[in-house]
């Protein structure tokens, strides 16, 4: 294993769905993450209890090791994707000890002894961070941690577990039964084999005892957390908050009062128009109100091994940057290949054209004709009626209206196409170009 | 000006809306910001040009100083809010200089003169924060530069001027013209007298480059956004996108493209089940797409004096924690008076109750009587009927349902409620009760 002074050494511990992607990254991507963080980094091993495992991306076999305790001892940023209490809580406690950096997604741990692993961190100077541990993809901890610091926050409110969500979705969309809703998410891979943790929302309550610390400054736990899953919630219990106009979602709720703050997971019934009652499938979606923030809302995947080896990149990229230099902000621009800007001529979108045209046979092929010279492709097509002062569609003598929406074109080319399409005859005025934004 | 040497000084340069709630942040709840940082803050001045201007807060007449220069020469954290490129731009380069840390909101200055300020502030040991620039409340940038740090962004498109927003909104919901649109967000305080810069897409298109240079990594500015403001939007290009199911939106898009990224604010056509179709009103809302997290979204409010200054804040506890101690985290738990964890009895919710019950006068009196001696009032009832295999709704000798809203409720009073209702003859069982969240 080479080593020079500043090269950051990674040790990663576990390498399931999560794991096998920052691996991936680690190795494939490790040019760009060390231009991230402004010196190289380097993945020195991957902690697995079984080596010859089949996982998500082949990990080279020379960094795979069945000895934890030795990587982390010997690594700068330690990565825990193991899950669970032990051997989990004893590895990070040896890493933090050493004064070195642990990134985790372990909401469990985190939930019952995150209290007690931040006081290690802070007598002997290590660091813990664990984004991953809610919402999957979604920045929520380091918005509510550092982005809302100076405000005060009064409320949590959340679709925080995905499994849940999906089999909630699933009951009031197609009308299933909580047995059947379930097994079709394990079918998916939405659920676990042994669901339990999640379907009686103690998954939930874990997340909602972390969130609340960071909204609150102060140490929750699980056991603080009111909690109830949504194994009793029934068919008809979705058909009659259905009619009542509600949809019934598994929220954690934290919020302040006076004299205390209430920490709870329940199933809940949302006004359908609610925007946290159009979280739909394994989505995620966070609701904060602060005092003077106001409301906000945060929106992602809340599971699954990309989205959350997002997230664990994102803190090991921000605990290496601090590593590297202390007392530097973050590099705005990385040593990365900068990407030009790029003139408007190159962007790459759909189009709807608004033109008046004369109302005869054979316009519309003309019309047509000088898109497909332009290899503009049309997606639809409409011919409005016009609508006279009086409200009645009108068959005019003088002209017609036609508006086209056009599958993804390049700026250039329409630009062409619209001066071809004003030139024609038949096309009496162009009344408006747009561009349409179809996907996310 | 007292000063011991661990308290943190902060200058405030400008007073208006957003300047004036954060002075009034800084000493009102100056014990609170001082336990989020770790050690004493103090506001040591307020530049402005006026002294004696009327303010939305009543700066302490101390506090107020006409001598902007020899305030940045005293702080440690500079905050910046007169906006506009001079005198802002040579007092901020002056405060990093110094090797201060500054706080701005300043979307035009970073837009234009961005790159090199943070050259500056990286060669001076320097700070430079902006979070407040755009997206109001909404923690965008941070997000964007670390949470996303570890992986790759390849399009963000947002609705990120109130402004615009609010008037095509107007235009869609009421069928207002723009003019009298402009006219109505002018009179509520959402456009400016001075319109120009937020209509003709310049303000979207500094935010723009200012999203692309943290999502990219690259140096971009204004000159790099092709922009396209929203004065030739019509009524007929709103009514003509309804009718095919759009919905006109300002959008600032960056995008990333094999051999660069296109950055380009216009007015854009989305179909109506687009998330950021229902963005109302003056809020924002920006999605991120980045390569392993997926799609994100962040919503929350745009602009106004309360929710920016939360922006500011939390950029300001964020490099004050820092000035503290470099190497440590922020605190996690702060030295505020923390708020214990209360039961679930204490929680205050509304609550949806379902229940058969026997079907003969006086039922709903007997219930209504043992909501209101357990302080529970009703928000609203409905007794649908009972509705056979056949779909045939059927006038049952042998019962009826009841489905009741609460008000506001204790859970503690709903439990006895409950146990109460339980007891009362003409209840036959409850089916559900479950709780319901009307607000965000």
């Amino acid at each position: 294993m080479t080593r020079t002074e500043d090269t950051i050494r990674i040790g990663l511990l576990g390498a399931g769905s999560v794991g096998a992607q920052v691996a991936r990254t680690l190795v494939e991507e490790r040019e760009m993450i060390s231009a991230r963080v402004g010196t190289p980094v380097r993945l020195v091993g991957v902690a697995v209890r079984d080596p010859e495992a089949p996982r998500d991306w082949r990990i080279p076999g020379e960094l795979l090791t069945t000895d934890a305790e030795a990587l982390v001892d010997q690594a700068d940023v330690i990565v825990e994707l193991i899950g669970g209490l032990e051997p989990a809580a004893g590895l990070i406690d040896r890493a933090l000890r050493r004064g070195a950096a642990v990134v985790t997604g372990n909401k469990a741990l985190l939930a019952t002894r995150g209290a007690e692993l931040n006081a290690v961190a802070a007598e002997h100077g290590g660091v813990l961070r664990y984004e991953a541990s809610v919402g999957g993809a979604i920045p929520i901890l380091r918005p509510i941690e550092e982005s809302l610091s100076g405000d005060r926050v009064v409320k949590v409110m959340g679709i925080v577990n995905g499994t849940t969500n999906y089999i909630l979705d699933q009951m009031d969309s197609t009308g299933a039964a909580f047995d059947d809703a379930l097994a079709e998410a394990q079918r998916l891979g939405f659920a676990e084999a042994d669901p339990t943790s999640d379907v009686a929302g103690r998954d939930a309550a874990a997340k909602a005892a972390i969130l609340s610390t960071l909204a609150f400054h102060a140490p929750y736990s699980l056991d603080d957390v009111h909690c109830e899953g949504i194994t009793e919630v029934t068919q008809e219990d979705i058909e009659a908050a259905a009619m009542s106009g509600y949809v019934i979602k598994l929220l954690a709720i934290a919020e302040k009062q006076t004299e205390g703050a209430v920490l709870r997971v329940h199933p809940t019934l949302l006004p359908r128009t609610h925007p946290l009652a159009s979280v739909r499938g394994a989505f995620n979606a966070v609701f904060v109100v602060a005092e003077n923030a106001g409301e906000l809302m945060f929106y992602g995947q809340g599971a699954g091994g990309r989205p959350t080896s997002s997230a664990i990149m994102g803190d090991l990229v921000a605990v290496a940057r601090r590593l590297r230099a202390p007392l530097a902000e973050s590099p705005t621009i990385s040593s990365e290949v900068q990407l030009p800007a790029l003139p408007i001529e190159k962007a790459t979108t759909q189009y709807y054209i608004d033109m008046d045209v004369a109302d005869r046979e054979g316009v519309i092929a003309e019309i047509a004709h000088v898109l497909a010279e332009h290899h503009v492709s049309i997606e639809s097509m409409r011919q409005p009626g016009v609508v006279t002062t009086e409200g009645e569609v009108e068959d005019s003598d003088n002209g017609a209206k036609v508006q086209i929406v056009t599958h993804l074109a390049r700026e250039k080319d329409l630009q062409e196409t619209v001066d071809a399409l004003h030139a024609l005859d038949v096309v009496k005025t162009v009344n408006s170009v747009l561009r349409v934004e179809v996907e996310k």
